[in-house]
């Protein structure tokens, strides 16, 4: 990362200008090395990217279908457990299913970032979009924990029953729901580090 | 941002080589006026960080003197709540406290930007750190988010019972904590995309 590159000055100074607006189209070929490493961290971006869009949007789909009824019933109550019932779990559901989403309209942004390595728009622009995501996802997934844990466990403080006695497979589909938005959250931390790392000064 | 600065191509050269490690001593002469602005958005960060420690330690103090004791009890029990009931509450408390300090210990990382706000190294640590305090103050908020509203309303479907019925200021005092945290997280979130436009390449 401190080897000393030689750069024509006259390239670099018609670059000052230009660069923040139209991308380092014209010192490219001057900086073939850095290049190659921007370009690196661009691939990589997107691969996590999509990643990303698996594990979030399986997570909204396993919460979203999650649910359980059980096979007796009273003459006049069914017993059945969903998601829907829990307005945490159904904030995960919508959360996850716009950071899915927002991943999948970012796929251009990570396209470009990948053809012009030095182009700082896109870059920045995924670097916010992608935190505000990660906060959206986090809470989802911090949120629906809290309530998956009060299934398994209840609390004898508050004299709230652990429902997971009863409704053991639905108790199941949203932990993994909960693990899955974990993985996606630890991805978008990486990609937030990814973007900060490529967005150093590369002179 | 996109005027066009005469670089004498000398000292721009010469610190190319040198800036990751030291900083852009011997350009900063030069660079005045990007200078002032990379030193503006360092000072901002700098406030605003203050402001985070504040919120995000009255926060994990606010919920960790919560607690009621309703002034009736029988021979056998007394009826008493407190944040360490309920694990999601002590969670936040130890959260918000990690935040608090982590804010605290990073406030000279942040002077650092603003004496050399060219230097590279301290603001890319900053950002890492505040994407991952940001993560960890969500979660925290959002968890507790899930069991203050299950607190208040209560939920019929999992036959959880609203225990603010009883305990209105022990839940006042959750929900102010809660709510302190959360700007706490708002605050984290402009202070990466800060680092973000801060790390754009100023030349």
């Amino acid at each position: 990362m401190s080897t000393k590159i030689d750069i024509p000055a006259e390239s670099s100074a018609a670059a000052k200008g230009k660069a923040p607006l139209i991308g380092m189209v014209s010192s490219s070929s001057s900086t073939n090395e850095k290049g190659g490493f921007k370009k690196g961290i661009a691939i990589l971006d997107f691969l996590l990217r999509i990643g990303a869009i698996v594990t979030a949007l399986s997570a909204a789909g396993t919460m979203g279908a999650s649910g359980e009824t059980l096979p007796f019933f009273t003459q006049f109550f069914q017993f059945e457990a969903g998601y829907d019932d829990l307005p945490a779990l159904q904030f995960f559901v919508v959360a996850m299913a716009v950071v899915g989403g927002y991943l999948v309209l970012s796929l251009p942004f990570s396209i470009v970032t990948i053809i012009r390595p030095h182009a700082v728009g896109p870059r920045l622009l995924l670097l916010i979009f992608d935190t505000v995501a990660l906060t959206l996802n986090t809470s989802a997934a911090a949120a629906a924990t809290a309530i998956v844990y009060l299934a398994h466990n209840g609390n004898e403080d508050a004299n709230w029953l652990a429902i997971c006695v009863q409704f053991g497979d639905f108790c199941q589909q949203i932990s993994g729901a909960v693990i899955a938005a974990f993985v996606s959250a630890v991805v978008l931390v990486v990609l937030v580090i990814i973007s900060g790392v490529a967005l150093r000064r590369q002179n």
